[in-house]
This record gives structure tokens, sequence and C-alpha cells, in this order.
């Protein structure tokens, strides 16, 4: 990975998933892919939390040399600080959040060796400020197309027959 | 479905994909997910030859109470159509059709009893104009999914020890 090719991803996301929901129905921003699953909305306020407790933070982390593991993400935060606030509001906010985090990281004018430093995640172990990086990268991509997965998901009947050759219906089922 | 939240998402794609895509290094836009897959500039070449030959034709032909078949779609088009042309190129192109089409959807103002007219699928036989217009706006959604699951799984190994935690480099795996 490089930080250059991350960034053009991490700069992206917040317009994508801007252009994907805001102003959509309920329909979509609140569809589930079932109990226990995440909407869109919740997705949002997930990446809203991750820019404030996860990426940057981390990475200062490992940077300083800090010998003792990060702090664990709280995956479930977004259900209690998103309540109160529009999905509009939560977008506006990840682009703000996002905007600076991408700054804060081309600050850090990382080189080669400054991306095999490595940290201890809570749950495994050593990674590096690189692995740290890509991990950010997918994580957007990966909630990118979360976000589509469960809104085509809210019309997996009304497609008929079609339903037959859209593997993304099944993807991820119960 | 209805129309109104069929449109919500046929609108925004267009803005969606540039978003995600407009402008990255090839090592994105050029990514597969192993032979015989589409990289995100085949697909938006696919959602091209979509606009022109798909989902507005097939509408006027259930409209039209056009007995025969629709023409089959050719899912390989955009290898020979894309030819020479910027993936820029292509998202502009997207988008002005898109525009056109969601334009010549309203105007049909289509009722509650359209949408339950039938036409003939050449591979599976009748289907209704709203499962159809379902079928446009889960296609759109399943591609969008497909371009981020795409780009993610280009640092399946950078992510290190996360990619267990990361569902989405498994999705489709061969």
């Amino acid at each position: 990975m490089n930080v250059q090719d991350a960034v053009a991803i991490l700069e992206r996301t917040p317009s994508a998933v801007s252009a994907l929901l805001d102003g959509v129905p309920d329909v979509w921003a609140r569809a589930t892919e079932g109990e226990g699953t995440w909407s869109p909305y919740d997705v949002i306020g997930h990446l809203v939390h991750g820019e404030r407790t996860d990426w940057i933070p981390r990475a200062r982390h490992i940077l300083s040399g800090e010998p003792r593991p990060f702090a664990p993400f709280d995956r479930m935060a977004q259900f209690t600080e998103s309540e109160g606030k529009s999905l509009g509001e939560l977008l506006t906010t990840f682009a703000e959040l996002r905007r600076h985090n991408v700054a804060e990281l081309l600050a850090l004018k990382l080189g080669e060796s400054d991306l095999g430093r490595t940290g201890r995640h809570p749950d495994f172990g050593e990674v590096t400020l690189g692995q740290l990086l890509a991990m950010w990268v997918v994580h957007d991509l990966d909630h990118v197309a979360q976000i589509a997965r469960t809104m085509a998901k809210v019309y997996a009947d009304a497609v008929g027959p079609w339903q037959a050759y859209l593997s993304i219906l099944r993807d991820r089922q119960r």
C-alpha cells in the first residue's frame, strides 16, 4: 500500500456515501438486512465514530511508540451517538471529520519506514501503520458495499424472477 | 415498489459512482476480482450499455404490448464499446444517459396498473414493468457494491491481521 493511493479512496468516501444517501426516503436509509444488522443510517454513525476514535488516534499511537495496546473500538457507539441526528447531519459531520483527518494524515509526511512501525491491537497484537492505513481504506469500501447491499435487499421480492440473477441478494443471507 | 422510491436511487447512481471513481489511480479503476471478473472501469461501460439498450427500451416494449420477448442484453458489450474511452468519459456518458432516461421514465407518468403490465424476458418469460423497474434499481446497487468490493480486494493482503475481520474480502471468492 502507499499513502497516495489510500488517500485517493479516503478523500472520496464522504462524497460517495452522500451521493448514495443524502435525501433518500427512509425506505432506503433505515432498511436493514434483518435483526442485528445495520441500516445505512447506522453505518454513517459508525463511520463518524471511527473518524473520532479509530484511525488517526491509532496512527498517532503507533508513531508515539506507545507500547500499550490501542483503546478498543466501540462498534455500537452509533446507537447512542447518532440519537436525534438526521442522516444529513451525520453525512456532513462525516465529511468534515474525514477532511480534517486526511489533512492530518498528509501532514504526517509518512515515509516507507514509518509504514513499517508497529503498534498493538487489543485483540490480535502486532500491526503495522501500513496495515492500519490499508484497513482504513478497506473498512470504507466494506461499508459502501454494505450500504448498497442493504438497499438492494429492499427490492429482493420486487424484482420477481430476476432474483435468481442477483447474487447480491444472497450475500450475507442469514 | 413505487416509481418515486426507485427514482430516488436511479438518479443518484451516476454521482455515487463518479464520487467513488472519477480520477482514481488505475490501481483501483482497473482492479478485478480475478480472471473473468470485471474492473470498475468495465462495470461503468456495462452501465452505459444498459442505459442504451436495456431499461427504458424494455419499459417501452412492455407498454407497447409487444408479445415477442425483449431483445437479449449483451453482457459483454463494454469490452468493445469502451475501447479507447477514459473512465472519466464513461462516467460522463453514464450520467448523461441516466439523466435522460430518468426524465423519460417520469414522463411515462406510470400508474399502479401500468406497473402490473407484462412483457416476456428472453430467458425466463413473463415479467411485470414493476419488476423491471425494481431490477433497474437493484442492478445499480449490485454494481456499486461490486465496485467497492473489487477495490477493497486490492488491499486484501495489505491489511495484515485485520483480514479476518473483513468478510467483504471473502465475498465472491473463487
